[in-house]
């Protein structure tokens, strides 16, 4: 089965953590608003579809299902392609993983969107700047010291969850790497507080498959329409 | 099994999404937090639960499973207890709808904390109107037009996702509780928008074990340290 991931084209986004996924399982699948009249296609399922219409971008077509929510979606993928254990206490907890990366995706984006998402980041810069300095104070050693601490405290797993890849790993790369592009300069300086993940992050990207997703023109580039947003105003 | 909740026990918060469910389906558990030295049996289990601590409350323990994120736990206790459908697809789609409503959820924090949870409402109550304005605007109408929509698609279902009441149907009776209960000049304004959702809200309300709950001290009252605040500022 060909997989159909539909997702805003112009932009990593939400969209990234599934394609993360997909790739490193190697699965076949289109990334469909980015081919011709995919805008058009993606709108007329979020329009047409009856009965489970996805509330946002990202969602995934496998066969007759329509699956929202990037955590959803790799809950679904996870046990299919060897990317989450298939025990249910296991499941659950790389799900519970995935759903504090997805709390953290929030606040990444209201860094430079406190306000709201219908206004510009130029009507918001104050309010962003100060946004910036208590997520850089509070929320990132938060949460990245919580992943860093189960790292830590998972004796001979080179894995966050132990010693096999979870889609969670590949989302966690996502994250270190979505910092480095928007903080470049705070990360550099909060990098030495989270050894693990940075570890983490190396090793994720030496994956093959990702790698070569990496080298490929399927990883869009990041850019000031994602989540993770370089303002070097915000980032000293 | 008697499952133990934990979650901060002055407020209504995050928890409330599973303290209905668990009132819903008549389950035996404690709310820890509440209880003598309760506080203090949460913090250790938070700092010394081993391989798979919770982020942040609320947790479930359920033998010895401890699962986190709200999310999480009600897909975990849906099936079990008759609140969510048992196939695949159908669980997944529940589960979709939830994690909809948690993100839903954060934006309503963020109304009076558009800056940052560490920070006093005073110190950021300029930001806070405007994020107001724009979720009235942008947010309100996009979420729970949602709903009502999906409400209106299911050809004779009285619940979200068709004849059988689900554990979402209990979160967005809270999601219209909780918006009177902060905002009721503008809930009032809104709810001709949304007639089926407002139905569903006192369906949910009239079911006798939720209605025993709402009457009794189990439910903590609405409050200005919880994620529904009422500031008269902000609701006019």
């Amino acid at each position: 089965m060909r997989y159909e991931l539909y997702y805003w084209p112009g932009i990593q986004g939400r969209g990234e953590y599934v394609r993360l996924a997909l790739e490193e399982a190697g699965t076949d699948y289109a990334d469909v608003a980015r081919s011709e009249r995919g805008m058009a296609k993606m709108m007329k399922v979020m329009e047409t579809h009856r009965g489970t219409p996805p509330f946002a971008p990202p969602f995934l077509k496998a066969g007759k299902l329509v699956i929202g929510q990037a955590a959803n979606i790799l809950f679904y993928l996870g046990s299919r392609h060897g990317l989450a254990p298939k025990a249910e206490a296991a499941r659950l907890w790389v799900h519970q993983l995935q759903l504090t990366v997805t709390d953290f995706v929030a606040e990444v984006h209201d860094t430079h969107h406190p306000i709201g998402v219908s206004l510009y980041y130029e009507d918001q810069k104050a309010a962003a700047k100060k946004r910036t300095e208590e997520f850089w104070r509070e929320r990132v050693p938060k949460y990245l010291g919580y992943f860093e601490s189960i790292l830590n405290g998972n004796s001979g797993g080179a894995w966050l969850t132990g010693r096999r890849l979870t889609y969670v790993d590949l989302s966690l790369f996502q994250i270190v790497d979505g910092l480095r592009y928007a903080f470049p300069k705070r990360m550099k300086a909060f990098e030495r507080k989270i050894p693990d993940l940075v570890e983490l992050h190396d090793r994720v990207a030496a994956r093959p498959n990702i790698k070569a997703y990496l080298a490929s023109d399927r990883r869009i580039p990041f850019n000031e329409d994602g989540i993770f947003r370089h303002y070097r105003e915000l980032d000293t």
